[in-house]
């Protein structure tokens, strides 16, 4: 977390709409502000699950219900860097940062319609198990979650664009 | 709610789009859904109250910080005819059932995207109050929210198109 | 629901603990507070999800990933008389108002910590369907949910102890 | 982050409820159950500001309507160890991890009743500014804020226990 709070912040505060290769808009809601009359921090939370599993789901063809494997968060971070507000209208971005063996690292950024600056930058670590056993195995990752994640490595050290320089 | 279930309910079950004149799509969450992938009853709860105090907020000018006058929730109420799911988005409509000296009756159809039968449809009823004391007033509902509300009149007794026939 | 704001009202209003034959505690929770300073009127709907499912899981040995009948809810209601707050305790109670051939009536009861009025009254019906085809079967309510749940009609038509007056 | 899951997340992963000088318990309600019938990740961090700002609320007189200071959130995190469930009761702890000029980190344990295995350990780093500029200024945490939070620093550097040693 040192290290959250770090090197990196100085660079998660600089997030652009283009830093992020999906996208999906969420309009805010009534009870997602706080009595600040500031989005709730765990909404961001809410909304870090909802387009990752959302891709995973409809760009992966993950289903929660049946397939052998499933996504387990092992760890989730958020840094703050402005606070969203109801009524409006969210642009979320979503990218991986690492695809490991059996664990894939997110990086969502949270921006505002009408604002540039990223109000949030966080994601979390998601280790793929088999269901039945809920454990890691050899197949790590399923190849059919890991091909359509790779498309989302941006700007990281795995990202092939940025091997081709 | 005898009659909620009964006369109502017929009708209700058949509400299309086109009888509410103010619309707003939500976006749906992860955590949205519950144990057998469905909405959870209460996000319906929440999705009313987000149309309601957007419409407020955007087009009437309310503020939950600073007006005046506050409206409270007396009751609220929800037929539920199908089930939702993320992920997708919902495209939700407002209609002003009632208006009253300090009060307003509001009903909210929620449909999902791809499908033209209606999920739910519920609603509440407000009641307009004096910030300072939590009392209604001789002005009941201001005229500065009741103006744009009354555009939302639409297939009700109050509908000023109805009483035109 | 214009019962439900007519004749009731004034009996809901003067609902005691002691109307409830089951309770359980609740702490509030800091995101339960709307830009008011008081509970959303959605977070009502969930409490009374919670304590109605913990009860038929806990009490009956409903299983919502394997039963063979699960409950649908078909219908949820809510009357406000006061706002309960963050920080805090809530003391919720159930009874069960109609046991029908295939759906049960449920009444919560919302009390905070400290305080004799009760601050909301709601429920909700829910219809017993088979799990595979989602359609209600001649089993109705399946009898080991319906047996624990008599225990709780309590101050209705079909309350035993009333019967032998 | 790559702290947070080195060093850091052996010792994290033995948390006893007696690392943790504040507690409270909250039971778990039914839409806190994800599709795989654990708690929402989100959830953890509903509970780690609730506790958080309880403490604040009840033990400092903290008033989040008037105080003259308010507290900011930057840097959330969380590391998931288990899977806690409703229905159920939690047991959360709370200790202060730093104390700083006009930052205060804190750490959150949460446990689940009738299992000692800890559940997830997470936190925040909140920033105390001055509500009317939303700045940091030279009072930095306000003492009244500062004094009771200085019973909670358990088990880390400034710990005045630890420093008799």
């Amino acid at each position: 977390m040192a290290q959250s709070l770090g090197v990196d912040l100085t660079s998660k505060r600089k997030r652009k709409r283009s830093d992020y290769p999906y996208h999906e808009d969420y309009r805010t809601r009534w009870n997602d502000n706080d009595m600040f009359h500031h989005i709730n921090n765990p909404v961001y939370g809410v909304l870090i699950d909802s387009i990752i599993n959302s891709y995973l789901i409809t760009k992966c063809g993950y289903s929660t219900a049946e397939s052998k494997y499933i996504g387990l968060v092992a760890n989730t971070y958020c840094d703050y860097f402005g606070s969203a507000q109801y009524p409006g209208m969210l642009d979320i971005g979503l990218r991986v940062v690492k695809m490991g063996k059996s664990s894939v690292m997110y990086e969502v950024g949270i921006f505002q319609e009408g604002s540039e600056q990223v109000k949030a930058v966080g994601g979390f670590i998601q280790i793929w198990v088999e269901r039945a056993t809920n454990k890691v195995t050899d197949e790590g990752v399923p190849a059919w979650i890991k091909e359509p994640l790779q498309r989302l490595l941006k700007g990281g050290e795995q990202d092939p664009d940025r091997s081709k320089l």
